[in-house]
């Protein structure tokens, strides 16, 4: 199956909103390997919609839209599909009284154009709404199929995986079952995990399933994705074990966790499984550290607080940090003890370092002291030498020191 | 002029990127008065590229490709482009010398493939580089063009800037100068300032320039971007100052700045002024104010630090907020207080509220305690019902705040 992607909108083409509905999409069709062609960006014109839709479904057996099903005048995508199959647009009353209901529910007035959005081409088959207002579409062009779905990424994304993803391997012929683990590695490029793994790459080549892919993410390291295929779940589930394990035998100490886990979350759970909870002495990263955990629903049973000591004297009068340079291992540790003594808690953990723009003390920028403060344990901290600029320096040292954290807990 | 962008690589397709190239070239054609017609996404290979670059420029007047210049088999934009204008590529040496000297200012070996980036199609004119080791191109086809930059952001930024939006206002006939400003508000919806901007909208569009757009920005609050031409930048810039006049006689009371600077800058500049130092007392947000504050470089002049109180006894034990309800007007008077006095700063700023996902001491997610502390003042505690989940509430509380400091700061 070749598959291409058409998101509409004008706000997408004048940068007022990134495209990022696409990517996910392509994301998606290569994990249920799928061949992408393109991915074409086309604003709320109607002529232009056809020709794009048009020209991509020369080439591609499939075509998804993303966008243009809402309600207004420059929602064009249902009538560009319906003009490119040659079909009127008729009105299903069931999607109406799902639509008024819907209204109804939230104690607000429809105006009328809201039907428009029961709108369906003829001979096309409806992916019921289960969150917005508007239902997606499957449509039949020839033997090749537009697939059309809303732009609101989390109503996308439910029908991709609830509607689409499947109908589309079923049209490839692929009846198996497809089931993907996501790795989360932290301390490793991705250079480097890829020449550690190359064994493992090369034998998966050969087997063709599972796939390997490496993704990238910000600051939350490197993650590497397996995807099995098998004719049952429990099959691939089975298949994904095995693999896991063999990355693991290769790379496993820099794997904080899998698919949805963070690291935040891991270090979290650590916590709270042996009944500790955790103070912060912030200077170089300035809050970033308690701001991530904090976004975690339920950190509070872990995370006593932080205090953020920028000013060097905040460091000497409320952590008691001795008087003298602040970027140091004595800092670090005077301030990881501060932390978990200022704030009555079981764990300190202390960062302080040199953002940039300049050097700071006759250190350079990139330099990072961790302190980690265990109960009934003498405190210790660690230099680390990170890269980048000021905001990069800082998402570096977050991630790290929460990662020095972790394996401190877990007697790594 | 009609123009079109084509983003090269498979990395784009698979997801692994997301395209911001393209939306960012979106948005300065839509400055320079350029129509968008489509944007394109296309893995790294050659037929299709070809395919996709035919088929762009039958109906543009100008296709702008970002990507695929480099020294790799993977890098075809540089074959595809002579492919479709039918000419050899040739080698140019003065490019090759650049790019030798390049590798040996960094004390690197140059590997051949390299000189690749020295090929040019027979007829293009050469954008040099300034950055990377990749030039630009200027390609006509016909009585179209064809544009190549690279795809790494800063280095298309400036091609684009300096070489190929001149080179397209030039071909429309457009021999004015362009100049933008961007006025940032907080504090009111985009149909909300679209409602109120409407008579000066009206006049725009009956004048033609500047012209008018609204900009979302995610927590940065909605930029209004006025684009004005003039004969000279002089003009230009009168222009803008003028109609930036008129934006503010209807909307002034929710603009917080200009251009560059953002929320956190112009409170800090506001405090700087006035030889004031800020300690902050944070709970619903955990850091996340402190965070974004020392983000700008030379914050530590002003900021002392925070104290993230996530846990109700670290507000009752360091900050003395007297026990009871820790999301109420006591509360953040007490946090505000509180911040001033252990951190030592002139001015105090709290929040206390609930981001959920539950409600907290009976009150709703949402519900958001600002304290302001200034010198010689008592405290004063503002409440604010905040929209969104979990981390928008957080996102919003952090600009909300900011916003009521800057507010109370210049005597609003």
């Amino acid at each position: 199956m070749r598959c291409s992607v058409i998101a509409v909108g004008t706000e997408l083409l004048l940068g007022q909103i990134v495209d990022t509905n696409s990517s996910w999409i392509g994301e998606q069709l290569a994990a249920n390997g799928i061949d992408s062609l393109i991915q074409v960006k086309v604003g709320d014109n109607r002529e232009r919609i056809v020709n794009v839709l048009r020209s991509a479904l020369a080439d591609a057996d499939a075509v998804i839209m993303c966008g243009g099903l809402g309600p207004t005048h420059d929602d064009l995508t249902r009538d560009a599909i319906a003009e490119v199959m040659g079909q009127p647009l008729e009105m299903h009353d069931d999607i109406a009284a799902v639509i008024r209901s819907i209204f109804e529910s939230r104690g607000r007035r429809m105006a009328d154009n809201n039907l428009q959005q029961a709108m369906v081409p003829r001979g096309a088959t409806v992916i019921h709404q289960t969150r917005g207002t508007a239902p997606g579409l499957i449509c039949p062009v020839g033997d090749k199929v537009v697939y059309a779905v809303p732009g609101v990424p989390h109503e996308m994304h439910d029908m991709m995986d609830r509607a689409v993803l499947p109908d589309l391997r079923r049209r490839g012929g692929d009846t198996s079952v497809i089931a993907s683990r996501v790795i989360r590695t932290w301390g490793e490029s991705e250079s480097g995990l890829n020449e550690r793994l190359n064994p493992i790459i090369a034998e998966l080549e050969s087997l063709g399933s599972p796939t390997l892919a490496f993704l990238a993410s910000g600051w939350e390291g490197i993650k590497v994705r397996l995807t099995a295929k098998g004719s049952t779940a429990d099959e691939a589930r089975a298949t994904l074990d095995a693999w896991d394990a063999r990355v693991c035998e290769l790379v496993g100490e820099v794997v904080f966790g899998r698919d949805t886990q963070t690291m935040e979350s891991v270090v979290l759970d650590l916590l709270r499984e042996r009944g500790w909870s955790l103070g912060l002495a912030e200077s170089v990263t300035g809050g970033l550290v308690s701001g991530r955990l904090t976004a975690i629903p339920g950190a509070s049973d872990v995370l006593r607080g932080s205090v953020v000591s920028y000013a060097s004297d905040v460091k000497f009068d409320v952590l008691d940090v001795p008087r003298g340079p602040v970027v140091s291992e004595q800092a670090a540790i005077a301030m990881a003890e501060g932390a978990r003594r200022v704030l009555g808690s079981s764990v300190g953990l202390s960062l302080t370092g040199v953002a940039g723009p300049t050097e700071q003390d006759g250190q350079p920028v990139g330099t990072l002291w961790v302190g980690v403060a265990l109960p009934d344990r003498p405190a210790i901290a660690t230099l680390l030498r990170l890269p980048g600029q000021r905001d990069q320096m800082r998402q570096m040292a977050v991630i790290s020191s929460l990662d020095l954290l972790r394996r401190r807990l877990s007697g790594q």
